[in-house]
């Protein structure tokens, strides 16, 4: 079992799930004759944070994750997208950036620390596993299924299928 | 890094995070003078699963899964919950369920074949890595994120650190 093999396929996985269900949310928009720009800011609620901020910060985990777990460079990724095509463009060089890594890169990587900013001012270390399943893993999952359910939410055509990539 | 360390641990995080999530749930109906069943049977849209019925589905997915990649008895829990109290003993029978596993019943897990059902019919074959990532891990936190989702269309007033399970 390679740390490589428990990472990056499960990212890329769910990355290029919601880039199919942006093409469903988009033809959507088109059939139904609704501004995507409705759909892109709609929330569950109030205070939460908007569909393209969701899917924004799913690119984020995925991407910041392999970062810190193989110790390279984090790069901040401004967040400028306003169209579904500009998110499906993000997706995708999200899922070119996971995919350009290599396995030998994560070698050893579940056991050494890693040390990542938790809110604005604190840092948190936890070894490489632990951080990928109860801080990485949780967050990612969280961010692109809360992105599904507001499509839901808001009538798109989608399932769980969609969300597993497999439809 | 041990095939037990990228499973057991982030299932139990989620799963005690959904117990503390219920917990104010059913604070949020008593102060708000809603009848739980409303939210139990609450959904994102209508030919969507209700809450209950996601929080069954994490546990189910969580269990069987590590039933699964230990080539263990896949044993099916009925469906019976209708109470709040009733959903947390679910999920804590399914803690307990999970922890009880020894790391030594996952090793080499991740490299053997595991055949499961996809849908009342069809069945498929992946080796215990992939099956954690590519079907476990996505169905579990899908359901969990939905069923934290759905709490907070409705006003529960959590966020993703209830989700994480650190709030």
């Amino acid at each position: 079992m390679s740390f490589h093999d428990a990472t990056v396929p499960a990212f890329q996985q769910i990355l290029g799930a919601l880039s199919g269900i942006l093409t469903k949310a988009e033809a959507h928009c088109k059939a139904k004759n609704i501004n995507p720009d409705v759909i892109l800011g709609s929330r569950l609620y109030p205070d939460m944070l908007p569909f393209s901020k969701q899917i924004q910060l799913a690119c984020d985990f995925a991407g910041k994750s392999c970062a810190r777990v193989t110790h390279g460079e984090v790069v901040a990724v401004p967040d400028t997208e306003t169209t579904f095509e500009e998110l499906k463009a993000r997706l995708a060089k999200t899922i070119d950036y996971v995919k350009a890594f290599k396995p030998a890169q994560f070698e050893g990587g579940d056991a050494k620390d890693v040390t990542f900013p938790i809110g604005p001012s604190n840092t948190m270390t936890m070894k490489g596993q632990q951080f990928l399943n109860n801080f990485a893993f949780p967050n990612f999952y969280f961010h692109a299924a809360t992105a599904h359910g507001i499509l839901r939410h808001n009538g798109v055509e989608i399932g769980k299928r969609d969300f597993m990539g497999v439809s």
